[in-house]
């Protein structure tokens, strides 16, 4: 009461009770895997061990390990002492040279000054959206695409279109489509390539046409091109960045799946801006967003240039035919499986299979479909719908071949299990 | 003209010309230590080498290095080959574990649920006040305080209020100032102990008298605790949450200061919930920020466990003993310099000194005073304009200490140079 008497303008701000809730920022960010998966009933059959075909993490079964030139620059950098305090919240630059050098080309020359060091690919993707788009835009992601990019934008209230891939050609865009979708909130245009989940890799040509609709429509791109040189034996990895004369580019790369290390967090992005259109306006923006969280570990960027420069070529090549190998296996397998599609990937390490619903009166969708494959069968694959792409599934190929060759046979038996021709192909018997 | 024909909607939308601009958030992200620094003419005297006091990483001048228990720590982790993969984003179950035995105490109980592992300190402060506020709420933070806290604030469209912190009384809170800046928009208090710029601890009693603050107005706290067990020999470090019975605390922590790593970016929130006020809403949020970019590097994490049980007491002490003698070092010497008002520090490693302005009239502010000192004495120290605290400066003591001793004589000698005696003590002369 004497306080009352002494301040009641305070005592109006005074809150009575407590009342802490999580930020609306926070409710906006919204993992669709997370979602899905954690609303899946998984009970894997016991009598079957299970098969994870589902985790974009090439470690976890221990058959894709690292080159050892990897860890003992890691090592290296540990002991040199030098790489303990902090670094510019953009990098060393040393390390981001190091970059520089290796991505550098004559159609697209890189210095270190274009290079950002960030925690991971995650973070490269999110300082890209953060710097070049304000809430009320839109960007354009690809359906199947990444999840990543929509929880990024949602969050931040960016209103994300979907530009529709083909599967029926490889996976490309759609440009028409594509193009139908800009309009004047339009901040940028996200391309993923090599892609997950589809596995596929873009021809030049083709993007050189994704180019030409950016171009003329004035529109910066994102390239997620973290899966950049895992394409397979016959095809080549073209990055986006030479192919444009004028079309502003920020490549969002990392260490995780070329040198399979996705949990140290070494991610980049690539600056190419070859008309200065970006200006020093978006490169000095980069510099200040990444001084929010100071970048990423020092050890890993001390190793980084040891990592890119003495891992020999044996290391990729290897990882590359083992994928190739699982990828054919797979798609072998589940192409003579009625009622299912599956479509040859070129590169990353996932292959896409097409369910054809109306041969599976049992399920609904994709989701329950696969949730039933892990009851009976023990083996998971993420539901497409993780994607935005129902009536599809995920595989990862990273997995031992047996454990690949074992889950198919599984899938086969599923699939017969619940296999029903369709209305009119029982008419056509009865005729 | 064709497509003119085909499709004027889309037309319409063609954007005419390239107008890629920083987004709004990246021009809102204001470092006003770089903002300061990069104003200011820093050309050292070339007839003195430059000593920088200004850096606050302790790594800098490698008489501080880590343990070595801390870096066989990271060679094992490595080559265990176990820490390659992706963690879940909020860290191993098995590292986040060790955080919390490792703060674990009777009144403030923790399991591995309560901690988040993140990138640094810096990003657990962005997910403690991301989790927290929404755009349009306000946090109080301190003066002086470290800048960080406003600048991820401003960016996200947060207000920031500042109260006094004051330097007669050790830099205690103003408890007034404070609780006549609560009002209802009001959603996080910010408490720094032992405190970044000032070197200050807070004593048990006035911390008491922090949290009945915060839980008269039911205002949650963020306590950035990072400079924790950082303090001198005879005083020593409380932690807020065992001494909290009702207001909830997201207490923000890592390896950065008391192990010396402050470039592993390994960071976390320890979430004290004593009465259920966060519940299950804000450790979620935290969960779903944390999904945006996937949390620490793995090798650190994996390091974790032995980095914290192994390190051996002596060498905490050994930088603790360095930290006080090297303060004493300072304040004994800068306490005689007619114009400067040192205050002692009791833990952390910094030092701020006054400046009696009205003596030094050839300076407008600590800015020009700081420049000056460099121009002239090549001895960098940061103006604590940089913490909205003018008319002082920051003193790094963690350089080694002959330099520090130079350092000091140096800034004696600048100031013997530049000292006034005021015009009323030209009068008391003169009569």
């Amino acid at each position: 009461h004497i306080s009352n008497s002494v301040n009641p303008a305070k005592l109006k701000s005074h809150r009575q009770r407590w009342n802490v809730r999580p930020s609306e920022m926070s409710k906006k960010t919204l993992n669709p895997i997370r979602a899905i998966v954690d609303g899946m009933k998984l009970t894997p059959n016991p009598e079957k061990p299970m098969i994870a075909l589902s985790i974009g993490d090439p470690t976890v079964f221990g058959n894709l390990p690292t080159d050892d030139t990897v860890l003992q620059a890691m090592k290296e950098a540990i002991d040199s002492h030098k790489y303990n305090g902090y670094a510019p919240s953009v990098g060393y630059q040393k390390s981001r040279e190091a970059v520089s050098n290796f991505y550098s080309c004559p159609e697209a020359p890189l210095e270190g000054k274009d290079v950002i060091l960030t925690s991971g690919c995650s973070q490269a993707i999110e300082l890209a959206i953060s710097v070049l788009c304000n809430p009320g835009d839109n960007i354009l992601v690809p359906r199947p695409g990444f999840s990543l990019y929509k929880t990024l934008a949602v969050s931040m209230g960016i209103q994300v279109k979907h530009y529709n891939l083909l599967p029926e050609k490889s996976w490309e865009i759609d440009l028409q489509h594509l193009e139908s979708l800009i309009d004047d909130k339009t901040a940028c245009l996200i391309v993923n390539n090599p892609s997950n989940p589809c596995g596929s890799v873009f021809t030049k040509d083709h993007q050189h046409k994704i180019l030409a609709v950016a171009s003329r429509n004035c529109i910066p791109i994102l390239a997620d091109e973290i899966y950049g040189d895992m394409v397979f034996p016959g095809c080549d990895f073209q990055p986006l960045a030479p192919l444009s004369s004028d079309v502003p580019i920020l490549s969002c790369g990392g260490l995780a799946k070329c040198w399979l290390v996705p949990g140290w967090r070494m991610g980049w992005i690539l600056i190419h801006d070859h008309n200065d259109i970006f200006g020093t306006g978006i490169r000095e923006g980069l510099v200040k967003l990444s001084q929010r969280i100071l970048g990423p570990c020092t050890v890993v960027q001390g190793a980084l240039e040891s990592i890119l420069n003495d891992t020999p070529p044996e290391f990729y090549q290897g990882t590359i035919s083992f994928l190739k190998s699982n990828s054919e296996i797979c798609f072998s397998e589940l192409s003579t499986v009625p009622g299912l599609n599956p479509v040859m990937p070129t590169g990353a390490m996932y292959i896409m299979v097409g369910i054809e619903m109306e041969h599976f009166p049992d399920f609904q969708n994709d989701v329950e479909f696969t949730e039933r494959l892990v009851t009976e069968q023990s083996v998971f694959c993420l539901p497409a719908t993780a994607f935005e792409y129902p009536d599809f599934f995920r595989i990862v190929v990273t997995v031992p071949e047996e454990m690949m060759i074992e889950a198919c046979i599984r899938i086969r038996e599923f699939c017969a299990r619940h296999y029903r021709p369709r209305s009119q192909d029982s008419h056509d018997l009865d005729q």
